[in-house]
């Protein structure tokens, strides 16, 4: 990183905390089997291994060090990598000698597992040592490496781990002497997009093209022999290592085309989403105005066509899955937690690609909805799935929803959600900022103080805000340099209203691309910036077949939900009139600090208990009722519960 | 049967007609394997066999005929019985030598495929011969044997054929042998339901007792251990005989519960009601009150609480299930075209427990929309699935919306549908009147005539009607005795109006559990019926959460919905204003005749192509139209295109 911030945010610092002082040593205790909970399917599956983690033990059996067979997904190696790479986040802002001593030792295990070759997977060391690289569709292999890689460059940014970055040239030296277009290497890729992701950032922190070049032939190859998975099955002709996958359409794994031709969200959403993380990285990288424009087809066709309005993506659980334009169902969806956070890894990557707002939009959007919905205020309990509408009984008894959980739980038989929230979680000081050769943008309103190099002088951005409980934020830039600095401040696509003064004046700055560009000379500086934050409804487009007739509310980056412990069952009854006014109160006693809207609504509801299903008259009975929201992400922290986020709206005026 | 129907009704008789001329034909050139068509799976699962049918030919092998494998589903058998019940029917309405021959011949291929002991199943007796009845959660062995005794009784009723009869006893003595309590007799049940019925059937035809009992046995014995299908596979340890069964829970089965215990409606929708159907004539027969209100409490829950407004059954595709009460989501529900056959079968057989209409306003609902739906105009192309809205496109890429066809295949792969629509509809005119021993009721307003008996002497109703399409309908009641005939009149619940008079004097006849009651005395008496036939709107109960601030329209006993055909794509942007006047038209030149219903509403739609896809202002456009809809059994006659049974309705004024 070319810039360094400190964040002293009240909400962030409350979650980053969190990170540091609950979910690491939580999880640490879950990977190691050392603490009693129960693991629940992320959805009604057999083949849903859940008894226990055993991730860690899965390494000292790989290391020689105990004697057992594996447990867990054939990617269980990926809970650990995402622990080590949010552990070493949080020893960035919160020093650690015991976990610094934890996550060494954890190295040398990883390191211990990793074959002479470099090879490292300890499903396949331990179980099917001769069926390395030949199931790549189910496999996973490469997934997980990516994901060693990632944490490893991490921790070696930030401790200067010498070992942890060795471990990983080891594992990328040897994938990129076994992968590839010559003569004896394997010209495939792996079902699950990950490793370009390692690899990329690989590059960047060694400058070794190997690795870039690698990657580069990972995501240009994907798609040209879709049929490349079906052949490496027969000639496998084994057992699956991950039955049911293989039902699935080339689309699952975005195999359906080569990459330079898709031009649309298709298939298991998270791959997509990783996919186009490191797609971003290599056009920018590699100046590929191609892959760039990919990019930007497939980022306009999931925001624009295929985002729920949390910023959840993802909406069918068969297949974890896009589906198509305008399908958003609120309550079979799958919105998985990862996948919103994979969108967030995309914004950051084409935000350094070209300066466009609408990438942070998005980010923010899935970061104060999606991604924080995907776990409890305790830091503790944990979301796959994020509907948008959940009748507890409805996830209960219609099976087409057993995988729409009302209340988070301990922990998931697959795991990969929990430790990615905390390596996002512990890295969010990469995302409020993006530093660029010639401006700097920011992205998050976020307090914080960023310092970086500007043309050789120090620049130091201190950002003052309570947002988003309040609108008022404050920048101080202090400039050491003389060329003038173009500061970008993002003005959210959500605000009706902004006003900004750069030292007092009011500015008349443009907005361009989202945002408002100011020249800031040397000395210091004061910019103050205004955001209107009143409660506001949303409307989807009138494509989305599911929400016509409905409204939803937010606030700032807040979507707002409504919950039974608060209006009562049977959520669906509830109606917002069209010109019902809302009233916002902060409860710095509810839900450590949340703000209610309330608004006059009504009800309408069955005239007797047992009155018929059909008739021809509206015998509904119409009651007035004050409807209490709260901001999504804080839903199911007060037991099991329905809850919905897009209301009726009535139109025209309701007699009671 | 105590009385005798001949239908004269031009609406029916068109169906009935179409049975004979091409069902029949058509289904056995199917049968045979004689005809080169499309079959198609009924949903995306690689276990359903699509081949061909090979149902006939199974029998050849089974006889020792021919040589080769059993092919297609365990019960392919039923296929073949349900099309000889139906010829059988055929055949009481439109004698036929040739056809008689040809079933005739059937009933010889089935006699010899029998075994030695009166066993009879292709499957096992081809395949596996050493895991008979050892696996009866899947093998659907006395499914298959209720289906061919139904055939043989109603084949024996209507032609006399001994051999029929003789093949049926043959296979019911072996199974009340091989079935029951006491040592040496499997003390289990089938998994699904209908070997009770067809041993009533013979129980009714012969009056012997043995066939009763063993009928009582497997309803009775239901439920009582629930564990038996779980035993039984462990001490098979075979594979299973059908992939995936083992994973429902026991209510698929409705084994959840002594039955005696079941107060609502659960799992596979068909075994449901194909269990109430025998249980209903067991708790008649038998005078067992305990089981009459188990039958009364799961119609109440059915119909109540679980039914579509077209009569469809089954909220989900997972296991073609009930789920819970009120949870009726119109684009992913199965409605099987089978599952409204049976809780018509169901509701005959309440109806000659007790007299109230309620039997005959779902029998009715259910026939003239979900059923006739479940088969095109031409009476070769099928639906199993019975959608309240369908988009062909989120059927072609949503995974959850696979089983939803926008077009009526030619066969499918679980062909159960097809021919059960054949026998239901050849049978019709044992569902129009109820003759009892004290009164008889008149269900269904189809033009016919009956004859039966009432205290040894003859009676005669003649219906005449044009109904739905006519709301007049003239009984003429000629009666050879002195006591005073009870005749009763069904009025149906969807009715506003009605008057009635006998012999031209207004009526003052009471309205008792939904029948109007008239005394006949000697001689020919004219009634004269009339039933207000006006369009009306129908609302769902408030506790639907699918159908808030919807309304469907209705006229008589037809649904109706609105194609895109007739109305553009995004049907779920047409809105129905409150007070939108409805427009009747009969067209005799539109889909073999319809009434065609029209209404002044609106559409929303985007405002432009590329909008956003959330906006916080309503940047709708609306746009006045003319909504089109017609009978919702003729929907999807017109190619593929978009349907939708519940619109959105606006509240107040709308202005364009």
């Amino acid at each position: 990183m070319n810039y360094k911030v400190r964040i002293s945010d009240d909400f962030w610092n409350r979650y980053r905390n969190l990170v540091k002082q609950e979910m690491i040593p939580y999880q640490w205790a879950v990977l190691n089997d050392a603490i009693s909970i129960n693991i629940e399917k992320e959805r009604d599956d057999a083949s849903i291994p859940n008894e226990k983690s055993h991730a860690i033990e899965n390494f000292k059996i790989a290391a020689g060090i105990t004697k057992g067979k594996h447990y867990g997904w054939v990617f269980q190696d990926s809970d650990v990598y995402k622990w080590l790479e949010a552990a070493a986040y949080t020893l960035s802002y919160a020093w650690d000698d015991k976990l610094k001593k934890t996550a060494d030792e954890v190295i040398d295990l990883i390191a211990s597992a990793q074959e002479e070759d470099g090879y490292l997977n300890t499903y396949f060391s331990i179980m099917e040592p001769d069926r390395k690289y030949k199931r790549l569709g189910e496999s996973h292999e490469l997934y997980c490496s990516g994901h060693f890689i990632e944490a490893a460059v991490a921790y070696h940014e930030i401790t200067g781990s010498e070992k942890a970055l060795s471990t990983a040239r080891k594992l990328a030296d040897h994938i990129c002497k076994t992968f590839g277009k010559n003569a004896g290497q394997i010209r495939g890729v792996d079902g699950h997009e990950e490793i370009e992701t390692g690899l990329m950032r690989l590059y960047h922190l060694t400058g070794e093209k190997t690795y870039l070049n690698t990657a580069g032939f990972f995501l240009r190859e994907r798609g040209k022999d879709p049929h490349f998975f079906e052949k490496q099955t027969a000639d496998d002709q084994g057992k699956p290592v991950i039955d049911g996958i293989h039902k699935f359409p080339m689309k699952y794994y975005q195999m359906h085309l080569p990459v330079e031709l898709q031009d649309s969200a298709e298939g298991h959403a998270v791959r997509l989403v990783y996919m186009c993380t490191a797609l971003a990285d290599l056009a920018k990288t590699t100046h590929d105005a191609k892959l760039a424009e990919t990019c930007r087809k497939i980022w306009k066709n999931i925001t624009e066509k295929r985002m729920y309005i949390t910023g959840g993506i993802g909406s069918t659980v068969i297949g974890e899955a896009f589906t198509l334009d305008y399908d958003l169902p609120n309550d079979t969806m799958y919105c998985e937690t990862c996948a919103s956070i994979g969108l967030i890894f995309f914004a950051r990557q084409m935000l350094s690609l070209e300066s466009k707002a609408e990438y942070a939009d998005v980010m923010e959007r899935a970061l104060y909805n999606t991604v924080l919905s995907g776990m409890a205020l305790d830091g503790k309990h944990f979301f796959y799935v994020n509907p948008l509408e959940v009748v507890p009984k409805k996830s209960e008894l219609d099976p087409g929803k057993s995988h729409v959980k009302p209340v988070r739980p301990q922990w998931l038989g697959c795991a990969c959600c929990p430790p990615n929230l905390a390596r996002l979680l512990a890295s969010l000081d990469r995302y409020i900022y993006t530093v660029k050769e010639d401006e700097i943008l920011i992205n998050l309103f976020i307090r914080s103080t960023m310092e970086c190099t500007y043309r050789g002088h120090t620049i130091q951005i201190t950002q003052s805000c309570d947002y988003p409980k309040d609108g008022e934020i404050m920048f101080t830039v202090d400039h050491t340099g003389t060329d003038e600095l173009p500061l970008k401040i993002r003005i959210p696509s959500w605000a009706d209203g902004y006003k900004c003064s750069v030292d007092g004046r009011q500015t008349s700055a443009d907005i361009i691309n989202g945002y408002l560009e100011i020249r800031i000379s040397i000395g210091e500086h004061r910019v103050n910036l205004h955001l209107d934050l009143e409660v506001k409804r949303w409307y989807a487009n009138p494509n989305v077949s599911e929400d016509v007739g409905k409204v939803a509310i937010a606030r700032g980056p807040f979507v707002y939900c409504a919950e039974s412990v608060d209006n009562g069952e049977n959520l669906h009854g509830l109606i917002l009139p069209e010109e019902a006014k809302a009233d916002y109160e902060w409860r710095a006693d509810l839900l450590e600090g949340v703000g209610v809207i309330s608004m006059q609504g009504f009800r309408i509801m069955a005239y007797d208990d047992d009155g018929p299903l059909y008739e021809s008259a509206k015998r509904f009975t119409k009651k007035a009722q004050h409807i209490k929201m709260i901001p999504y992400y804080a839903w199911a922290n007060r037991g099991e519960n329905e809850m919905r986020v897009w209301l009726h709206e009535s139109m025209g005026e309701v007699k009671l």
